[in-house]
């Protein structure tokens, strides 16, 4: 599945997630990746992330897509990363 | 259909561009906007953005689901807004 995440985390726990976030998928914009996974991979990221924040102040969103078929992606500027699935 | 709009732009820019993303859509976290959205309304939003930003140094991405049947969003955390279509 493809899969984009987004996240609002106390800057002193940012690294953390992002590094967390690069094992498994694309580095998309500063608080977003994106990528395929796997549902094993993506309980495994679940899990670690779950272990990072704190739930009463930062906030992640996972976005599932079970296909590609129906969606698209577009882009207004410059494309920093290179998230080039969808 | 339901759109995900994630931004990174430059902080000079960023509070007109969350003010034109209000009017459509729902302030999800910082630099995330969702919500469902018409074809002919998005494309009024995609003038207005181009128009804002500085496409050599600021990056939208638009990810558009035509359906949500085969979509999911999970979050961890704190939800700070309340977009809750999908």
């Amino acid at each position: 599945m493809f899969v984009i995440v987004t996240y609002d985390v106390n800057a002193k726990r940012d690294p953390k997630v992002m590094k967390t976030l690069r094992k498994y998928l694309t580095h998309e914009q500063r608080s977003v990746f994106e990528g395929l996974i796997t549902p094993g991979r993506l309980k495994h990221l679940k899990e670690e992330l779950k272990r990072i924040v704190d739930v009463s102040e930062d906030c992640i969103n996972i976005y599932s897509l079970e296909t590609l078929r129906y969606s698209k992606k577009e882009s207004i500027g410059k494309q920093v990363y290179h998230g080039n699935i969808l």
